[in-house]
């Protein structure tokens, strides 16, 4: 039978989703209490491989499990085993066996969540990036649509990103001020590794005028990392949900 | 020289703010921090003395500092001697000898926030109050709204309440849903020990179905704590700020 599960998580203590040797990745959690009450090894396909520091509010895995259980006894029986550490399943549904939390999805969403006033934040430490001077926010708002489309992300992703096409198609990018916050908020079918995050770090560099408003184009055209701004920390970034 | 300054805190792993002899109060702390660059041993007046386990978002106190020092440089000085606890100064400001961050208040805001759904929190921890089962958000909107005007609220103050007047003045409650979640947003000249997380656990009783809708005027009316609900959580509160 399987299964989808939806997952949030405090990413700041884990070194990413995927399954490290140390048992520091959020899979190794998240693996060790499905075998508890598994009898089979579970092996979970995810939705996107969250890096280090990365939160998620709707992460998605499928899994195969031999035992038959109720979706709900199932993330009942899952939080059980979790409650030691910041991960809890929102919810489970059985779903046909053609699913896959990775190749059915649709649309992806992130956010990115920057913390713009003088002092560092208290309450939102480690889920924030924190930037003390204002940005000039509506010619950010200006150079994120030149995102929106079909381009070459290359300049946009880690050197160590191993997708074979860099080309990613983008459906939607706002940025929306929140009190001292400021969301940045994308959709795409799939990104490239670090694409929000460099992402990011560019549209805060045309924030602060450290670079022209319509740059953006210029990079893309470049097709080289370096060309582009630097990579956002990582605790600001969310992976809100998907689309299936 | 007088000087006001706002502060943010997470109250998760404090006594509340009052000083306490084990050290774990909040004021020890920020009150240490002034002393390390204050050649008089500093006293605090604060606006909200807030419980153990509830947050500030704009606790605002005020302090007399003998060295002359602009109001930015004892801000940084102030998040330098804090920088190992979740507690920040925003802002600060030089203020005339008659403020008071307590007595020139003139309005204060809180906010409480529920997590409305099945799952705990992951991210959330100790800063939501978890209630699984769906509230009827209509009926404790339309309760809510017998909190507003001058009451005697001894009903909904702790019995521990050295106030010598209950007698309160409710400008605003506002119950707004957002995502999963629901904020409780109140504003008030001054407000009663345990006044706030009393009235929410009460509409909280209203919005399960446990208290009838119009349950309010007579909980007032009787004038007894053992009439009202329950006290909600500490870690759901935030005390917001305040208007001088």
């Amino acid at each position: 039978m399987r299964y989808k599960i939806v997952l949030e998580y405090d990413g700041t203590n884990f070194d990413g989703w995927q399954k490290q040797p140390n048992g520091k990745g959020v899979q190794n959690i998240v693996e060790n209490a499905l075998a508890a009450f598994n009898p089979e090894a579970p092996k979970t396909i995810v939705a996107g491989r969250t890096d280090a520091g990365v939160h998620a509010l709707g992460q998605v895995i499928s899994i195969d499990i031999a035992r038959e259980i109720t979706p709900n006894k199932l993330c009942d029986a899952l939080n059980a085993h979790l409650r030691f550490h910041p991960i809890i399943a929102i919810s489970a549904e059985a779903v046909d066996e053609n699913f896959s939390a990775r190749f059915s999805a649709k649309k992806r969403y992130y956010r990115y969540v920057i913390l713009n006033r003088p002092a560092p934040p208290a309450l939102l430490a480690n889920r924030v990036w924190h930037l003390p001077h204002k940005l000039n926010l509506a010619v950010m708002q200006k150079a994120a649509m030149d995102f929106i489309g079909q381009h070459d992300f290359t300049s946009f992703r880690s050197v160590a990103c191993q997708a074979k096409n860099p080309v990613r198609q983008m459906l939607d990018f706002t940025i929306t001020p929140r009190e001292d916050q400021i969301w940045l908020e994308c959709s795409a079918p799939a990104f490239l590794h670090h694409q929000v995050r460099n992402m990011v770090g560019t549209l805060v560099e045309i924030g602060r005028g450290q670079r022209p408003a319509d740059d953006i184009p210029r990079i893309l055209a470049a097709r080289d990392r370096a060309v582009a701004g630097v990579t956002a920390p990582a605790g600001g970034l969310y992976f809100v949900r998907v689309d299936y």
